[in-house]
């Protein structure tokens, strides 16, 4: 990883920097991309980034400070002058610097607005409006804008033109008294060989857009579909309003992603990443569920106290306890873990679910057979025979085989029917993962078992 | 979403199929982007799709196809007459063609290749030659090439001349002798004021580049980064061969998360989404783990094996036994994922091993001292107090409280390393992920759980 390589740079530079020698760090710096430049910088010193910062040409400036962390930011902000830090908002796209304003302290935005000009201003107070996480707040408002009158020469002229402030300018939008009429490429209008043509003779007018208050992972659902490089965003009146280009919609994702795999696993979702979160912020991230999970462990618990006496005869029982647990656990897991990946990708939906639940019990059926066969035969074979443990008759292993069977039956049922509930009803299904499976599975498992053991053993 | 209101569009058109009215279907298709359409045939009747694909104007139906599943893209090659594959083959870039070509049998591979005209067949033959997953096979050959001679003029006319069959114009690749001298975008082409500037002198000279070995999930992480529409792919000699675009990193994204996500929950991978997959490719993903963490659970059994005299005469440390293992796997299992997440994203590193251990172990505390203690009082007021179990004393809740203690610290420190270990050595960190960190942790808070009873209860 380049990320990695850097180090050694940062030390160069650091070194550089103390013999005061500006002009060769400007030149290392001026050879590289800005996501790299702030990777370097994150290396160093804090005392020593301001300087740093200030050896990089306007433009590249700017974009180094949109890849820096929030924290690296907020450092340099602080060390801004009210000029230097107009000169590097004047550079942003709104977008970034909506990013920026989101996630720093009330005193700093107060400056930043401040300092911004009015129209940038404007802008960010607009998009801060929209509810949060919705495509609103993550559009920009800087497109290019044609009128279905113009020629591709006037198009081609006005993009030459205006062009330098837009966020991308590779997707235009037609637009008359503010309403999106069409969309057209700079592909199309390069590749158009009449240059009289009319925009509104070649401009696609079946224009797939979203509105303000779109959910940005159904946005970025439909990059993933599409393959656009930017969507237009229109108001509740269907007036254009701003665009979202494809590198938010790959943030988004990963955004996304990582918040499922975190709920997946357990925890509460975090905005931030693991390098930058402290013991204290991981333990308020991974408690909740934790404590909830141990509390609800209390029923299984209670199912053994029931189960108290039976067990005290025939405490050869125990011991395939975790074995089981563990069995049903997984199987569900695998179950709620598939259904939640296919759910967050749009694979499957709510009237789906008879379908699901009768694949999952015939591949249940499948499993469970599997398994305990297998079982029988280990059991058999290495506890009884190889072991020599004499407790474990023929029938206590088939009353463990049987209750493997109807486990993993049980648990890949509640594994694909409960994040699809949870969907239904409005809520994240990735919160009906394994752990949360895990905890009910364990306690149906029990109840199966001591139940067959019951009936067979004791009956 | 779009896909699932299709099916009345598919209704309606296999309606106007039967009454033979043709040009309204192809009125109503013609209107939609080619994703819609392959969603809508996909629920149309098997044997009807051939007819509605041929109602496609020729860059549609290629579009259409690309956007089909391997199944029905099968499915219409073996209706298609030689020339009709050829129309539609003639329409793809080459990297889609080679993406049909991987998923297609070999007797339809064999007359695709003979049906597509020489210079593709090459360019085919020479991407499958790549290894799986690497930036050669997921690239397309091709793209705009500029000469840094060239002038502003020149180079956007070159693109208007032969835009056409590239894959995407936005980024050009400025080549001397096939060797890779620089980057260029048409945003800098039409911005820049002089048309008679050299390219040579406006081109990027340091250019990030992939070899054609690259894994394809460092070729995604590089976009993520950089936000770029395309990369250049160079060969072992530093010769440009080719290039990977945007849209072919986000799927290449969203499949390795998903294959990250069904090995965290103890699946092999499958390149079948859910909705074709049948209940025995289900087993066959999901039996291995299933039955190898079956079998490892004998260990569980035998620590339990070890303890039974101490567990018949204090049946009550068995009620507390499923809470022990589910808060241990739990544990376990948010360190594991935010570890792997983390790899996957390349936000930690091996070398940051001490560092990652020293924040889990510090977390762990926290954790361990929270439940402990919640844990401890929950065993006295309820299980004691309310539930008048005299046989759990204070001794007893002492013991599991110092149990879940130390197992929280164990599973935390496992669940954290075990994951880098095995990228270090190569492997898939993900593979240790939950199931198996379970497993493991299970047998290891036995053995604790076992041991601090005898210490403390009958020692």
């Amino acid at each position: 990883m380049a990320e990695r390589g850097n180090v050694s740079i940062a030390e160069t530079l650091t070194a550089l920097l103390d013999e005061k020698k500006y002009p060769t760090i400007r030149d290392i710096l001026i050879t590289m991309n800005p996501a790299d430049v702030a990777g370097i910088f994150e290396d160093i010193e804090d005392s020593r980034i301001p300087l740093m910062f200030r050896l990089l040409p306007k433009e590249q400036a700017a974009e180094t400070f949109v890849e820096m962390d929030p924290e690296f930011q907020e450092l340099l902000i602080k060390g801004f002058s009210d000029s230097e830090l107009k000169e590097v908002l004047d550079e942003l796209y709104v977008d970034d610097a909506v990013d920026i304003v989101e996630e720093m302290p009330a005193n700093v935005v107060r400056r930043i607005l401040a300092t911004a000009d009015p129209e940038m201003r404007r802008d960010i107070n607009g998009i801060l409006r929209y509810p949060e996480d919705s495509a609103g707040s993550i559009m920009t408002t800087e497109y290019v804008s044609l009128r279905p009158a113009m020629t591709v020469a006037e198009a081609i002229l006005r993009i030459r033109r205006t062009g330098i402030d837009k966020e991308t300018i590779y997707t235009c939008y037609v637009t008359k008294n503010r309403y999106l009429e069409g969309v057209l490429t700079v592909r199309d209008l390069l590749l158009c060989t009449d240059d009289d043509t009319l925009i509104s003779d070649i401009m696609e007018t079946n224009v797939i857009s979203v509105n303000t208050h779109t959910d940005q992972e159904e946005v970025a659902q439909m990059f993933k579909k599409y393959d656009f490089l930017a969507l237009p965003v229109v108001d509740m009146d269907g007036r254009m309003v701003g665009i979202v280009t494809f590198d938010d919609a790959m943030d988004v994702i990963e955004e996304e992603t990582t918040e499922d795999i975190e709920i997946m696993g357990g925890m509460s979702p975090s905005e931030k990443t693991y390098i930058h979160a402290n013991p204290f912020d991981l333990f308020k991230q991974r408690i909740p569920w934790l404590m909830l999970l141990m509390v609800s462990a209390t029923f299984t618990g209670l199912i053994i106290n029931n189960f108290e006496s039976a067990l005290a005869a025939q405490v050869v029982l125990t011991a395939f306890i975790p074995m089981l647990m563990d069995t049903g656990g997984n199987s569900g897991s695998q179950s709620s873990v598939t259904i939640i990946r296919a759910l967050s990708l749009g694979e499957v939906e709510f009237r789906d679910l008879p379908a699901i639940i009768w694949k999952e019990v015939r591949t249940a059926f499948l499993c469970g057979l599997a398994l305990s066969c297998v079982c029988f035969a280990k059991i058999m074979l290495i506890d009884r025979l190889l072991l020599g443990n004499t407790q474990v008759t023929w029938i206590v292993a088939l009353v463990v085989c049987m209750a493997i069977a109807v486990t993993v039956l049980v648990a890949k049922i509640i594994g694909c029917t409960l994040p699809m509930l949870a969907k239904k009803a409005g809520f994240d299904p990735a919160v009906m993962a394994s752990p949360f499976i895990t905890t009910i599975v364990d306690a149906l498992s029990l109840v199966v078992y001591f139940g067959i053991a019951k009936a067979l053993l004791f009956g």
